[in-house]
């Protein structure tokens, strides 16, 4: 919904248009805006509402009418294919106070499309060649797969774009892992303070679950080479404040970070795992060229492997009641020592804890003093003598089992990091002990 | 945004409006609204709108203004909490032509929250207890935690509202896995046919992974129980017409559904795992109560490891030039059978292949001969005599390396399931043999 030559400075404010009925009842979520919003702003034109209608003539036609009245610029996606509820092509037109015609260079691609595939075209795809007289066609060159809009965005949509040309937009964003994000935001002080726009960067934080990013914005009339340096002095001062509870910048995972580490020093890691049953090992596998650094994993479930495949003493899991039990400090440090030599690595790390609901824990009296969300994380590293050296720690998470669990495997992960930064002294967010 | 005693049949539609920067400048994905939008449905409302608007008092206001003249019901969530950048408060007294009082109740909860950390209502708090004159406090009995819209939404708002008396809606979902979205409607021929509501209830299916949801839907006015036997005869359609690809209904998960079958069995499982990491244990682990079915697994991630941790013969992985290698039927099936003893289960489920980018696989000549995608699933059962039962396919996945490693997960779990139902005749979506 943009004309084909436009100059810049002609695009300030954008509204996201998103139209399905699987969206508005609530069947589908609506992922394509947030991606557009994404974009757009890193493009320095500022998204300035999102609307979602279903596929009604009447509604689509009323909201793209008043959408373009108050923005630049409208970006809708949706309601394009061929069938009878596809009506985003006649509520443009209607919008418009247009009619429709056929694009011929549309109509040729589809026709070309179907060829490939030794078919002819429908009436019904014929539809898909139409458009408002007024209007162009963005060719769609990358058929019918689920990444269609984003390269379609990327080629056709943002060339297109005229940013205000006295308007500068960079951002940037660091990850940290095992401080609270107030304890963070105390931290950062008023970098976060939102009087510093327009003329310094802006410093906002957001958590997912328990990553903390602060995400570093400038939008101001710089010139872009110096609000590039404001942006790096700024993050250089989240570094110098949050130190290393930061782990990564940009699209980095906490995983891969680890990963980089090892695979700088030729390290090799494995797992122990229990109430997290082979999640760290998937946390880690998920990074590309991870078999360089990550050999495998045990997941000693039950009592009995705990002992047959990680070599735990069986008077450490109990019963007796001087035993310390499976959910221990003891057990979770017996795990990673057996699976360090099992495993034939440089560091094992080994999980052992109650994700509830329920837990693991037989006994009501252990129950009571073990609560669902109590987790012990051992850190074993082989020495470059003999032996090794151990980081036990005591933690207890909140939320469901899901969450317990993916809060212990990413606090092993930060416990390996900060080994191979030389900052275990620094206490992790939910540490008791 | 809805007074105290409303009667049945004041709300037929509805929009829902999510407020905030983070959400408009594309930093958070909105799941508010899609969450809101599920259960407005699912009440017999229908959400016609969905708008998200910035921290802005002139946007807030005039989106409260128009929506709140255009449908029956908004649904609003955002803005707030205590800080400058929190406009509802404000917003909607403007929209609503109103000013803003104090609520004595809704004060009195914000000092019991403080008094209970021991803490005092600072001044910046007391604006939290706002409201427009004419409105009314939906009080939030939940604290700061990220789950408070939900609850105040199902204690609070659900309780208030009024669908359409004459109007029933049902709805049900059925999850397929092993068949493809196009398949399954083939299969369900006219039952999707969008002419058949409102008399009948309307199927639509939704692919999510490899899991393919039926979601059958009844809009009309019939009586609730006429509607709730409509829709029991649709789902008892397709699950003639899909057959054993149905594996439950509902909130049900795959991994749920295969614990739920082994338990009903007081059958176990174990897991060896090379390209999937530990994925497919973790998804068997997340079923609460899994340690009655699930005892433990191999990240034989390695090719060392395959030989020291599951016995498979040095043999097979090569590499010499009659060796089928890492990624084939004899190593898939030798995991398995290792798994099985070493772990001492009635099933083990073993997989091994070539996630990408890149693979695991060393010779050019090999990755020519075995694609990123390249997986083979062995499921190996101990017989009730002696020896055991074997069933190994090999699968071309398509995707990136999480999208390979999450569907050879759940293709497992389809192989476990389809066995434990004796329906292993069917083949499953992408098996090349």
């Amino acid at each position: 919904m943009t004309g084909g030559g436009l100059q810049p400075g002609t695009h300030s404010r954008a509204a996201i248009l998103a139209i399905g009925d699987e969206i508005t009842l609530g069947q589908t979520l609506n992922t394509n805006t947030r991606w557009l919003a994404e974009k757009l702003t890193a493009a320095g034109i500022v998204p300035v509402e999102h609307v979602t209608v279903p596929d009604d003539h009447l509604a689509l036609s009323a909201a793209i009418a008043r959408m373009a009245g108050s923005v630049d610029l409208v970006v809708a996606t949706g309601g394009l294919g061929p069938t009878a509820d596809d009506l985003t092509r006649p509520a443009l037109a209607a919008a418009m106070g247009d009619n429709l015609v056929e694009d011929k260079l549309a109509l040729a691609q589809i026709e070309a499309w179907f060829a490939a595939t030794g078919r002819e075209v429908s009436p019904l795809n014929r539809v898909q060649a139409l458009r408002p007289s007024g209007a162009i066609t963005l060719p769609n060159l990358y058929g019918t797969a689920p990444r269609e809009m984003t390269a379609m965005y990327e080629a056709q949509v943002l060339p297109r774009l005229g940013p205000p040309p006295d308007r500068t937009v960079r951002t940037h964003v660091l990850h940290c892992v095992g401080i609270g994000e107030s304890d963070l935001a105390a931290q950062l002080g008023d970098l976060m303070d939102r009087g510093r726009a327009p003329v310094l960067p802006l410093v906002g934080t957001t958590a997912s679950g328990m990553i903390v990013s602060c995400r570093v914005r400038y939008e101001g009339s710089a010139p872009p080479l110096e609000a590039e340096a404001l942006l790096e002095q700024v993050c250089k001062q989240i570094r110098q404040k949050a130190g290393e509870y930061v782990f990564g910048e940009q699209g980095q995972t906490l995983p891969g970070a680890v990963m980089t580490l090892l695979r700088e020093r030729s390290e090799t890691v494995a797992t122990v795992e229990s109430c997290t049953g082979g999640m760290l090992a998937s946390m880690l596998t998920e990074v590309p060229g991870s078999s360089l650094a990550f050999t495998g994993g045990l997941v000693t479930y039950a009592d009995e492997l705990k002992q047959t495949l990680a070599g735990v003493d069986g008077a450490l899991l109990g019963p007796g009641p001087e035993a310390p039990g499976a959910v221990s400090r003891e057990v979770a440090v017996a795990m990673a020592v057996g699976g360090l030599g099992r495993l034939k690595v440089n560091h094992c790390l080994a999980i052992t804890g109650i994700a509830g609901p329920g837990g693991a824990v037989p006994a009501v009296a252990d129950r009571q003093a073990k609560p669902v969300g109590t987790v012990y994380i051992a850190r074993v590293s082989r020495l470059t003598g003999n032996g090794h050296g151990t980081d036990v720690r005591k933690f207890l998470f909140a939320g469901d089992r899901q969450q317990v669990r993916e809060w212990s495997c990413r606090t092993a992960l930060a416990m390996l990091r900060l080994h191979l930064v030389g900052a275990e002294h620094l206490r992790l967010l939910r540490q008791v002990a």
